[in-house]
């Protein structure tokens, strides 16, 4: 079994906060990232597949396959998007890069063929990172 | 003549938009930088003074007392804010990183002592990097 | 199940030899790393934790809270230290990094509440880094 | 159980394609990377030991022994060679990196005494990189 | 004045040798170098533009349009290419990063419009890299 | 002219303080860094020599010679010491990247032919950096 990562990266906007709570409770709970402005990140996406190397061409997946599915089912709705507003399925979900993992993992599924989704890692700062591996 | 750098990070969210131009307009030039809804970036910041080094503390300056200054001054005002709708100093002016080093670079200049501000660069992307020297 | 990593930073002395053996012992093993002036280094550590996001708050553990723990837990303790002198549980030990990721998890474990502790990492250089999984 | 990594660097050259398919076939799967003649990476090399650490030294395995087998077992091979050319172990077999980390795992298993394989990885570009745990 | 600062990246095989030596004295001066059937990089290109901010954009230039100019210029001359044998402009120099910044000098000076540009870097591996200022 | 550029690596101990002042002065100016049992950084050293390439082999200065008279003249200097106590010309001198840079300075010039230096410079952790030009 061979993993596979491939990186994309994509910017973004979004406010933490929980519209059940009051104010004080956001802030308390999630400071500066409650600004009712929004902020915004550099995001990194890192998506690992598993699988055996085709012996026709050496490969789990062809890379520049791998970073078209990512293209068109990730950063098409998350590029420079606000993840608040713009982004369906974050409708009424707090829009962590805990919640966001999932959320990509579910777009990802469905368009590999030969090989598995292993993990989807979200580098949100040089300090934070999410994983997720679909369970 | 030394130049000592102190690195500092903020993130924010910023729209790039012309008030003055159509939406194609907009999106011609902008693209996506244009989204109304904002987007957002990790900044890096860097701040380069020079001077000598003072003989009873071999530093040019306190880095500790740099990143002080750099943190009251600049991160303050910028820190998880939406450029374009928190930072006075911004309002009407796109808040493009070459304006936005400018503006860093007026908030810097009174408060340093025994040497002189060199460079403000700001790194928005692994790839887009702006830098200003003050003339 | 989510993962969640928080990056720290300290820096520190050491010097690695085992006082059992000769100082031809040490040098043959240890290099330049047995100097007995010391020698130091940046240390990044990752600490990853998993659990299932808060739905209030969509963290597995809001980040600044990890942030804390191991500020007050860890870099007070090791940040600017000499690891042979200035480190209680190091004395008799040697201060090589996987001795001190096992530390580490000890120090970190009984503050964690509603997730798990899963993976210390240290770097000490970019081309060296270890990891503990705690068992 | 620890977990010690060591990096290390080779560059070489490679060609992507299949002896057995066309020149369109080659092109539709391969594109600038079957370029007749060659083109070329920088790979980092990240190969990662598991075991306990020796009491007498604090080391799962002293990390210059561990790159002294890299550097004989692995890079006084590839290290500035061809792969489709310079490589015995390669004739014949396109040369992936997730080829390349499996014959890397065999060379270098043999040489390791105290403390087993875990994983071999290579990091091709920024964007791509291959990871094999020895099944 | 503003220096805005667009990277790119390239692999590419390369040999150096002088034709005009012995493989004795290439040996000696290029060692692995000089292998004969080419080794290769991943190459980061840095390039510097110097201009005023445009008022109706706040750009000196658009990002975008300076990453067409080096993808139609540079990056399709370059990228994926052995430099000694597909590279016209490079038949009989030696493909140093040295002399590649002053080819990629002169291939982008006439395109750019509304600022000038003031360097262009090349990073060959994380230990070595190359800045030409035009003159 | 063109600007070549070598990374060479040092870990090494220090402590900042000025045997002139108080505990107290020293620890209000140096903080954790006045720790009387050391503590220490991973150093990066980036230095730069200007110069025409030599039309014989395309280079300014060979790098493996640069980064031979580095080995040499700096880092087994500087390598795996501590600056207080194991380096003879920093006795009596505040050991900070400052002073050490225009140190590495003196060591280098006279063994540079051919080319000219023209930047010192030290990275002592990811957020602070001292670069020297001559004078």
């Amino acid at each position: 079994m061979l993993y596979l990562t491939r990186r994309e990266h994509f910017n973004g906007a979004h406010r933490l906060f929980n519209p059940n709570w009051t104010d004080e409770q956001n802030d308390a709970t999630f400071g500066k990232c409650a600004n009712k402005n929004w902020h915004g990140h550099n995001f990194d996406l890192y998506v690992t597949v598993k699988g055996l190397p085709n012996p026709d061409t050496g490969f789990v997946i062809n890379a520049h396959d791998l970073s078209s599915i990512l293209k068109k089912e990730v950063l098409d709705k998350l590029d420079h998007k606000n993840f608040n507003v713009d982004v369906h399925e974050l409708k009424g979900v707090l829009p962590s890069i805990e919640n966001i993992v999932q959320l990509i993992w579910k777009w990802i599924v469905p368009h590999l063929k030969g090989c598995q989704l292993h993990c989807v890692k979200i580098i949100e700062t040089e300090n934070i990172y999410v994983e997720y591996y679909g369970e």
